[in-house]
């Protein structure tokens, strides 16, 4: 079942909308030519409002139309009806765009705007970026959806995509992500071969995927959620192979809890290993580190740090490359670290996110044994 | 300026809403919360549908919500206001996601969608996939905008993409396609050295750009807008270099008319080519085509097989991957023609498309040296 949502806006000179027969001559045209399209259309209500006027309409099988006229000369269309499986569509983007050339030459509008229509099925389709963009994805099956302790954790079908991971209504990685992995991992940059290496969350199982064909040392791999790696064992084989099917090898294991208890054991320990990867999800889940999404990120920075060598590495994704706010906030947050550190970053599109993302690499300013 | 609609939606047992007093207890609880974020709101009228039942409500500075509902279990909440420039937005995605997470908690609902609010600035923002999906870009300004007498010419910047050429509404070419012309002509696959070539279309210049690239013997390129390549000539430089500005060097050039003019007299001429490329918009804009996009698509195809030698290929792109229905309908055509033809297809991830495209490279099945 599906609600759809036609929208189109115009742009018109504000002095045509300035007085009540202005606004009422360009809702007559509107009317005539949405007639046309959405049979049985009767006015309903028309309000006054403080920044301009109303109308609104019904037409056949329930379909609401409003137009509303904006005094700074805007003007928007919403046609909203419930689209039945079988029935075909009451307004395509073909014909919402046959409707706007039409209206364009009868009104004389400055600009205008068909959108594609709004599909709102509750499927799973529609996402944002990182700057709060709306996009729709090509997703035509949900095939989990389970709500754990921690998050809501679902796996959708993306035609271009395959399976993909979403965690509290946000696209993790999807089977076409590879990039994501190679770059957060800087794979033929960095050498893994011997090494040490902890994974902070990672529960999708990719990461630890591909790290374990490098043959490092020993992988910790620390991941709170159960629910995330029953999913991604299940439906993201192709991305994670067996790993969290077995989760423990010759060199590796998945422990399953707050991470942060692992980090701390090892800062008690005194261990130290090569590399942590900050794997986690955007949204703080550990217990150990509530408050904000920025507190805990710097608690989980200051702890990586604490189990590090002098020349290790924390390797983490950042931000969208469209929200450069956000990166500069999190450069600055580095900037603070005692001991001080430094840091590369990469750059690459990843298909799930469909924009470019950043990742950071980040070490010791100055190691111990006096290396730069 | 800029109008912003927030949508939401949610599922619910739809036996919740089979009575008068269901929906009573729904709205009201639904209007409980929407108070909370739509400060002054009243409301305006209720009207009952064929298929569920509607609320208008107003709130401050000219704000109206509807919400909708469905009999068979679907909910939908429409927030619409006029955002000033510097005023800080009434419900953003964040503040949007909070009030869905209450809504449920309250009302126990089903499923819940929060969408990225749209931002009707009539801007160029959103553009369409080739399956009709919505894409909000993230564009920041337009810098051409002209109606042709054959289509409307702009140019927009996105942070992302760099400029990008629209036409007719529909996303064209970015300063970030580079992959979309090496696909459509096969670079370091295809040999263009001491090569006549006809480019139908290609109004951008991207393409003659990097084929001059590879050393042919001479390229005609026919394009009927002028008003294209005036626009990417001034502001697509980084795909087209000085080859617009030109117009004509010692191996190319630019011919402005309709293309069937030049490809016809090729046919009466009996000249022959090494490659003919079907550059052209995906809407006829020739007089000598008029008809339908198919019609005109046909009679491309048929004419530039008459001016290709025995060996020669027409290299074109197709359409979306997520559009199989199209891919497959172009095929049967390609299968129609008379001498017979074989192809061979690209696949590729075009940055401004946001989706993967198919391109064909055609050629006789049989060529006059018995050549297979």
């Amino acid at each position: 079942m599906s609600v759809h949502t036609v929208l189109l806006d115009f742009s018109i000179d504000p002095a045509r909308l300035a007085d009540e027969n202005g606004q009422k001559t360009i809702f007559g045209q509107l009317e005539t030519v949405l007639k046309e399209y959405v049979p049985n259309l009767v006015l309903v209500t028309e309000v006054k409002l403080e920044d301009g006027s109303l109308k609104l309409m019904t037409g056949k099988k329930g379909s609401t139309v409003s137009v509303r006229l904006f005094d700074r000369g805007l003007v928007t269309v919403n046609i909203e009806y419930y689209k039945e499986e079988n029935v075909e569509a009451l307004m395509t983007l073909k014909s919402a765009r046959v409707m706007e050339n039409q209206l364009k030459k009868y009104i004389t509008l400055n600009k205008s705007q068909a959108y594609a229509p709004l599909k709102r099925c509750l499927f799973g389709r529609y996402y944002p970026t990182s700057d709060e963009r709306l996009l729709e994805y090509d997703i035509d099956a949900v095939v989990f959806d389970e709500q754990s302790p921690f998050q809501r954790v679902q796996i959708v079908h993306s035609k271009t995509l395959g399976n993909m991971l979403v965690l509290d209504d946000l696209q993790n990685i999807s089977e076409a992500d590879l990039i994501y992995t190679e770059t957060l991992m800087q794979r033929g940059k960095e050498n893994y071969e011997g090494k040490e290496i902890v994974i902070l969350g990672g529960g999708d199982g990719a990461l630890l995927y591909e790290l374990l064909k490098e043959k490092p040392k020993y992988v910790w791999m620390l991941e709170i959620d159960e629910v995330v790696m029953t999913a991604c064992n299940k439906y993201l084989r192709s991305i994670c192979g067996d790993v969290l099917e077995r989760k423990k090898g010759p060199n590796y294991e998945v422990i399953v809890e707050d991470c942060m208890l692992t980090v701390n054991k090892f800062i008690t320990e005194g261990k130290k290993v090569d590399y942590v990867f900050g794997d986690l999800t955007d949204i703080p889940i550990s217990e150990s580190a509530c408050g904000e999404l920025w507190e805990f990120m710097i608690t989980i920075l200051n702890a990586s740090f604490k189990i590090l060598k002098p020349n290790g590495k924390f390797m983490t994704h950042g931000n969208g490359a469209t929200s450069p706010e956000s990166l500069e906030l999190y450069e600055q947050e580095l900037a603070k670290l005692k001991p001080p550190v430094k840091y590369t970053k990469s750059r690459a599109f990843v298909p799930s996110f469909l924009e470019d993302w950043f990742f950071y690499h980040i070490s010791f300013k100055t190691t111990d044994n006096g290396d730069a």
